[in-house]
C-alpha cells in the first residue's frame, strides 16, 4: 500500500508482512480511509489465516484488527464478511478462501467508487446549468479520494468523473486539521489528475459560502446510520452547517459498507475517535532543507486534545451519493435504494 | 511592543523608531488585534508628527497607516480622532498633542477592556449556575486578550475577571488556523495567568457542543455594524453557527471602538482581508532542535487562498459585552447603551 503518512512530499509504497502490519498500519494511519480500512482488514484476516488458520488464532487476530480504529464501520464490515467465510470453512482452506474475499472486497470496492462517481457527476453536471460561464465550484474536506479507497475515492470521484467528462470545474480544498489530509492528500491527488483547486483553512468554508462562491459542498463518511446522519472528519458538521445557513447543496458520498443498518441516532451511538493530542501540538511539514520534520505550534505545557471525527445530522444533508444512485438522507431513501440490506 | 509573530516561543518586546515601522508592525502583524491595531496607529500619527508635522505629511502618513489593514475599523477610528486634533492645532503643537492623544487612546483601551471584563465575569457566573460541580467551559476563537490590546484583553477579560474571582472554569483554544493565533498567543496567555485550558483545532468546536461540552463561547471582533453583525476572525461564523444549533449562548467581546456606526449590512459591506497564500501553505513551529522554522503543509504546485476575516450575522450573536455592559446583538440594543455615539 501507500505510504499515506509520507504525503505529499513523498510517495512510497510498501507490502504488509503480517496481521501485526496490517493492525499497525491502520491504527498510525498509513492507511485510513474507510473503506481503505475495511479493505487493509480483510487483508490482514488473510494474512493471519496463512499464519495460523485456527479459529482461536482468527477469533484473536479478528478482535486485534478490530481495535485498531473504533468510528469507520467499513473496517466491522469487511471483517465480518471474511470471518463468516472462514468459519463454515476448514482450517486449511480458510487462507486461500481469506484473501479471495479480500480480493473481492476490493474489486468491489473499485466498482461501488466508479458508480458514486458517476451518479454524483450528474449531480455536478446539473450545477453548471445553474451558472454563467464560471467553473462549478466544489467544497470538500478531508481526503476521500483514491487514497482512501483502493481507487477512484468517494467524494472525489464524481470530481474525476465530472473533470474527465470536460465540465469546468475548481474545488475548495480544507486543509482538515489537524493531520491536514486535505491540504497533503486531496491536493496531492487532484495536483496529479490536473484538477483546478484551492488549499483554504478550514475556517475559510462559511465565508466562502455566504459570498457565492461554493456551488455544493462533496464530502465521504466513515459512517452513516440507518437514518441518514453522517459521521465524517472532525469539522464537517461545521461545514454543513454553513451549508444549510447559505442555502448550498450538502452531498456525502459513500459505499453502502460505510451504512451502519443497526443505528438510527449518530450523535448519540457513534464512538468518536480520541487521537493523540501531539497531531495538534505538532504539525509535519516540509523544511526548507528538504528535510520533513514535526514542528511544535503550541506553548510547552499547554494541553490539547483530539477528537477525529464528528457527526452531521441528517437534516443537514441534501443527498447520500451511493453506489446505486443519489437517495435523501433519511431511513426511507436508504430502505428504497437498498431493500436488500436494510 | 511585543513582537507577536515570534509567541509562543520567544518573549521579545522592540520599540518602533518611526512612521513607516509602525506602519510594517501593523502590516506584519507583529502587532496585531483590533484594539492594539488602533493604539498603534495612534502612535504612528505621533511619529510622524515628530518627524514632519506639516499638513502634506500627515496627510500621507495617516493614508500610509489606514492602508495597512482593512478589516479592522479601530485604525481608522484611532487615526480620526488623532488626526482631527492635530489638524485644529498649529504645527509646532501637533507631535505632543498627538503623543498626549495617543497614550489617552491606550489608557482608555484598558479601561474599556477592564469593565468588559467584569461585564462578561458576570455572565460566566451566571453560567456556573446551571453546573454540578464542573467547571465551566467557554470556547474561544483566536486571540483577543491582552495581546490584543493594551492590556486585559476583549474575550479574555472576562476569562480572568472571573478566574481571578474564583470561578472554576475552563478554556477552549481554537487553535485559528492559518496564523495559529490561538495555539500560539491565547494558549500562552492562558497557561501564563495559570487558566486551565486546551488546544483544539478548529474543526472540533461542533463535536464539542454536540456534546454538552461548551457552556458558552466568547470572541473578540474586528469590526461590528451598527445592526450587531460581526466581523472577527476567519472561523468566528462556523462556531457561530454550532452554537446556534446547540443552545449555546455566544457572546463577543468588544470596546465600542470596534462598532462601525456607518454600516448595517456586515456581509455585504465589511471589506475582507485576503493575506498572503503562503500563510496557508506553511506554519511555523519550533523543530526539535529549538529553531522556529516554516515548513511547507501543501504540495509544490497546489495554490493556496487566505482570508482573514468573515461576517457572523447577528441573528447568531446572544449578546455584545461592551465597557458599558451587555446588550442585544441589534440597532436597538447598541444605540440603548451608545446614545451619545449612535
Amino acid at each position: 500500500m501507500v505510504d499515506q503518512t509520507l504525503l505529499p512530499h513523498r510517495f512510497e509504497t510498501r507490502a504488509l508482512a503480517d496481521c501485526d502490519a496490517a493492525a499497525l498500519a491502520i491504527r498510525d494511519m498509513t492507511v485510513r480511509g474507510a473503506p481503505l480500512i475495511g479493505v487493509t482488514g480483510a487483508y490482514g484476516l488473510a494474512l493471519a489465516a496463512a499464519e495460523d488458520a485456527s479459529d482461536v488464532a482468527l477469533t484473536a487476530a479478528y478482535a486485534k484488527l478490530l481495535a485498531t480504529r473504533p468510528t469507520a464501520v467499513n473496517l466491522r464490515w469487511a471483517l465480518d464478511r471474511v470471518q463468516a467465510l472462514l468459519t463454515a470453512a476448514a482450517p486449511a482452506e480458510r487462507a486461500a478462501l481469506a484473501y479471495g474475499e479480500a480480493a473481492r472486497i476490493a474489486d468491489e470496492d473499485v466498482a461501488a467508487c466508479e458508480a458514486i462517481g458517476e451518479a454524483g457527476a450528474a449531480l455536478i453536471r446539473a450545477a453548471t446549468e445553474k451558472n454563467t460561464g464560471r467553473p462549478v465550484n466544489i467544497l470538500t474536506h478531508c481526503n476521500a479520494g483514491w487514497l482512501a479507497t483502493v481507487d477512484w475515492g468517494t467524494a472525489l470521484a464524481p470530481i474525476y468523473k465530472a473533470a474527465r467528462a470536460g465540465i469546468d470545474l475548481h474545488v475548495w480544498v480544507d486543509e482538515t486539521r489537524p493531520r491536514n489530509q486535505g491540504a497533503s492528500l486531496t491536493a496531492f491527488e487532484l495536483l496529479n489528475e490536473g484538477v483546478p483547486h484551492t488549499v483554504i483553512a478550514d475556517n475559510a468554508g462559511g465565508h466562502l459560502m455566504q459570498h457565492g462562491m461554493v456551488d455544493l459542498c462533496i464530502v465521504g463518511a466513515d459512517r452513516t446510520t440507518r437514518t441518514g446522519d453522517v459521521c465524517n472528519k472532525i469539522g464537517t458538521y461545521l461545514k454543513a452547517l454553513a451549508a444549510h445557513d447559505n442555502g448550498v447543496p450538502f452531498f456525502v458520498a459513500l459505499p453502502s459498507s460505510t451504512i451502519d443498518w443497526r443505528i438510527d441516532d449518530g450523535v448519540a451511538q457513534i464512538p468518536i475517535e480520541e487521537r493523540s493530542p501531539r497531531e495538534v501540538t505538532h504539525i509535519s511539514g516540509r523544511a526548507a532543507d528538504g528535510a520533513v520534520m514535526d514542528v511544535l505550534v503550541t506553548p510547552d505545557g499547554s494541553p490539547a486534545r483530539n477528537w477525529a471525527f464528528d457527526v452531521t445530522p441528517a437534516k443537514y444533508v441534501t443527498g447520500l451519493i451511493t453506489e446505486r444512485g443519489v437517495c435523501a438522507a433519511t431511513e426511507a431513501g436508504l430502505r428504497e435504494l437498498f431493500p436488500d440490506f436494510a
